[in-house]
């Protein structure tokens, strides 16, 4: 970057990956060069400055031309000649990521072999040169197994489940055909909750970052939706950015630029490296939006030893929705039309055709402040590729958004009170939960609330207590959210118990107090907090004070109007309340 | 977009607006045609995938030979011919925005006619066919006076200030000259304190959408930098957006596309049209990586005859920095690789060469959640650029960022209580303002400070108050924003009246009361409230809760160790208390 004439970058492909990052490589200075087969035709081929070479990506002479006049080679795809690369590298072209690097990763067997021997959580996996070994791994892993190709494998190709002993041949002889002979190796099932994915990017000087965790879900083993972040535990979402990260330092010098690292959440809540991709990952496409730096610039940045960027996120929550060809192009681009009238959704054309079945044309990124603003948008978008919001063939469901709110209580005794704070978040539109939660009966379940409540993604709780009211000032110690107490009234001390009980709390642990029994404050302190940096919100709150006035105003002009004695009168009628 | 072959935009002029646009145009499925004199050569014409035509921006034969094979013809600049525009359309081109919209907007004084006649607030102007009517201008407007081109003037260059009767020869003459005979008119002196600028995008089908206002600095009339959103009143902003679509929208159906919209805030608090300009503009670049949709793609999609996109922000505050040319490469590339390595900004290079000094060699963009918080990295480019942050020569300050939270208290007398909030965020780096305003004895600033907290960007308030404790209430009354109250300790009844005066709100308004005399609860409610969507905060307040746990762990080993006498005297001696 401190040249003064820009670095070159070769690719091998000319897919919408390389596409992706030719697009983002001129405001960095930087130059694409790619080969691909189609050659200026290819997604990428047209954006390449610094020109474009037509050839098989494994074809060395071509890998040779495409050298000419770059100043590093990368690639996006795996599937490429290592020992090709390997000459280039011979040559002394800078190749990043490494011919060593693609060797581990291209071959599967070889890719779990290395993780297992550094230490990275992995599920169980065996070799099967033939299928007598496929047998055994049975055996040793049980039924359902997991038969893979050791190479060439992408989008689900290559995979294929032994369910019974009597599938065994038939699906090893598909794999081993489908892998090119590159053999066939099997993993133990995982009995998985969520997939995760993390994208993990290295320096040429070592750096390591990585992106946040993501919920990826597939149907037919091809991905389909990303929701960032990952809808699981805080805690499995730093385990799974550690065991990425850990996977891709394991890989050594050579391994410079982006990686796709996906992950397994289990039952257990254990997280286990599944598979790495050596590129920028269809995982990876909601940093565009929703990132400081997106995968495609850190990975140019990466390959051209320039200094790793910010890889977290500017937005709350953020979700990629790819776009497959249904075999129509006016029918596939009805998503991007869609999109394109949504508020904070971004359109990614691919520019490929024809539209065929299932294939990747696009994708759409949409962004919001918390993962319950976002679901309106999802659930549209979802709606029009054809995914149900929950229940899946293969992936499992999309995780249900967090609300924004939590409402809780001591009792059931509690409700009517509380319910007014509900209806308040319910009528500013405000996703909550409900639920009775006991600092003396249920204290376990208290404790787990409150710890786990910042990490669900909840933003405030609202507390309601009586008499000796422990539930606002326990969970506020539990808890770096702000907690609302709301002093139940008592029939003993009127309250005063409850509110002494949440107000006076210690030096370092604070309640937001609100007045005795008065929930419906509560719910519009709440709103006020979560409307302090969302202008949408605010404007709400706005207009429910302009409300009030006006409520006071008319009143005060029939009182005028009316005088005292009427008005009394009237009242008593109506058995109602002037002011409170 | 929904046809199956992609619109292709033909873009007369290839410089960085140009190259912006066709950076975003692919993934909109819509292709670029430029027309530039350097062709293939140009920021633009590199990614120009339906081919460039090298040639004159006023050429008729070479407008017609871009228009071949275009769907529209839009355009990077204003200072082209409207004739020829006019020939194309009358040969069925379809030119965005339409040629009469450029004439009218070429020409600055037709300009200020056309929005004057159509009630959009404006400064005083006259045309000035000869010196004489310069000389009566200074009569009616007083000096200094504004001259300026008609036409052909940008970044200053166009403009000249008549400071005395004996400047009138030599300005008129250099300008007359300079406008390239297109005449010169003045304008009466604008007494501005701030630039504010709106992008403003019309669709094809007469929809008109703002983006939110911001702060334009100017150097040597030279846009420089630009924070957003404006940092004046929202009421000015909200202002400034509808003077800027009042006026875009009097443009008339040819006007289809982006358009700049610069505005003086006067002292007054009025808001008055500068200078439009019909196309993407250096005061719109922050949209790039703040806006859901940026002015780039914005515009493409208007002249496409797409939907118009979302205008609104995804970031709390952003800034956009010119990066200069200073006359050499490399000194120049030093801002950008000290952005390379900044949290939440990207650089957008647009590949020009030499790096002549003042010319405009790229724009880095950074982004925060709130004003505050973006301060660090924009000084720090500031710095580098070489501008101050107060004190310029033309275009004023950059505007200082609001606070985060405001702590406010009845009397001075509350000022040792309340300094324990503002020691709290001052720990937790959030930024404040402390000041006293009284309910009682000073109600207008208190209700001036109330309405306006929000518009000026606090997102809490702290208040403290004792006995008839009315602050905190009166400006919850008055704010949409989440408002802590502090119950002084008062002599009489130890607080217990601040507690009920501030606790025991309305139902409507709440308070978010902490215990009597604890303010340092009372910014540690503010700290879990600006944390509750801010992760790095919100890491802190864990942090603090691990500490509170310590400290008492560490007591109790003592305790236990030690046994109870001992501890006691130890106490004594110390004069120190455990726990609260």
């Amino acid at each position: 970057m401190n040249a003064t004439s820009p670095p070159v970058i070769g690719i091998i492909g000319g897919g919408q990956l390389g596409r992706m990052m030719a697009l983002e490589a001129p405001r960095l200075s930087l130059k694409i060069r790619c080969l691909d087969a189609n050659g200026a035709d290819s997604p990428c081929g047209r954006y390449s400055e610094a020109g474009c070479v037509e050839g098989g990506l494994k074809d060395e002479a071509k890998l040779l031309e495409l050298a000419k006049g770059c100043n590093v080679i990368t690639m996006e795809i795996e599937h490429v000649s290592v020992p090709a690369l390997a000459t280039l590298e011979s040559q002394g072209v800078t190749v990043r990521p490494s011919s060593n690097t693609i060797r581990i990763i291209q071959d599967k067997y070889v890719q779990k072999d290395h993780f297992a021997r550094n230490g990275v959580a992995l599920g169980r996996y065996m070799d099967c040169p033939g299928k007598e070994e496929v047998r055994k791994a049975i055996g040793l892993f049980g039924l359902p197994l997991m038969l893979k190709s050791r190479k060439e494998g992408y989008d689900g190709r290559g995979n294929a489940v032994v369910r019974t002993l009597s599938d065994v041949d038939s699906k090893f002889d598909e794999l081993y055909n489908a892998g090119k002979s590159g053999g066939v190796y099997c993993e133990g099932w995982v009995d998985f909750v969520d997939e995760l994915a993390v994208m993990v990017v290295k320096g040429a000087n070592g750096d390591v970052k990585s992106y946040p965790t993501v919920t990826a879900i597939q149907r037919d083993s091809v991905c389909r939706v990303v929701v960032a972040p990952a809808r699981c535990s805080r805690e499995a979402r730093l385990k799974a950015e550690e065991v990425a990260r850990k996977a891709i330092s394991s890989l050594g010098d050579g391994a410079v630029g982006i990686f796709g690292v996906e992950l397994f959440l289990t039952r257990e809540g254990d997280v286990l490296l599944n598979e790495v991709a050596p590129r920028p990952h269809n995982t990876g496409h909601y940093t565009q939006d929703a990132c400081a730096v997106s995968q495609f610039e850190n990975h140019l940045r990466a390959v051209a030893g320039m200094e790793l960027g910010d890889t977290s996120m500017c937005v709350g929550a953020a979700a990629m929705v790819n776009v497959l060809g249904c075999g129509e192009m006016r029918e596939t681009l009805k998503v991007n039309d869609l999109a394109l009238g949504m508020e904070r959704a971004t359109v990614h054309w691919y520019g490929k055709s024809p539209a065929k079945k299932g294939r990747k044309m696009g994708h759409v990124n949409v962004t919001a402040d918390s993962e319950s603003e976002l679901q309106t948008n999802l659930k549209i978008l979802l709606d029009a590729v054809g995914l149900p919001e929950e229940g899946g063939k293969d992936g499992g469901d999309i995780p249900k958004p967090e609300p924004l709110v939590g409402v809780i209580m001591g009792s059931d005794s509690d409700l009517p009170a509380m319910s007014k704070a509900v209806d308040i978040l319910k009528s500013f539109g405000i996703a909550y939960e409900v639920d009775i939660v006991s600092a003396h009966r249920t204290p376990e379940k208290m404790m787990d609330y409150a710890r786990l409540a910042h990490q669900r993604g909840l933003q405030c709780i609202i507390a309601g207590a009586g008499g000796a009211a422990h539930l606002p000032g326990m969970v506020a110690s539990l808890t770096p959210l702000p907690v609302i107490g709301v002093p139940i009234k008592t029939s003993t001390l009127s309250g005063v118990d409850s509110l002494y009980s949440i107000c006076q709390m210690p030096r370092g642990i604070p309640v937001a107090t609100v007045a005795i029994g008065n929930a419906e404050n509560a719910g519009l302190l709440a709103v006020r907090i979560v409307g302090s940096t969302r202008e949408g919100v605010m404007e709400k709150m706005i207009e429910y004070q302009k409300g009030l006035k006006e409520v006071v105003e008319g009143k005060s002009e029939r009182l005028v109007e009316m005088g005292s004695t009427e008005y009394l009168a009237q009242m008593a009628n109506k058995n109602a309340t002037v002011g409170v």
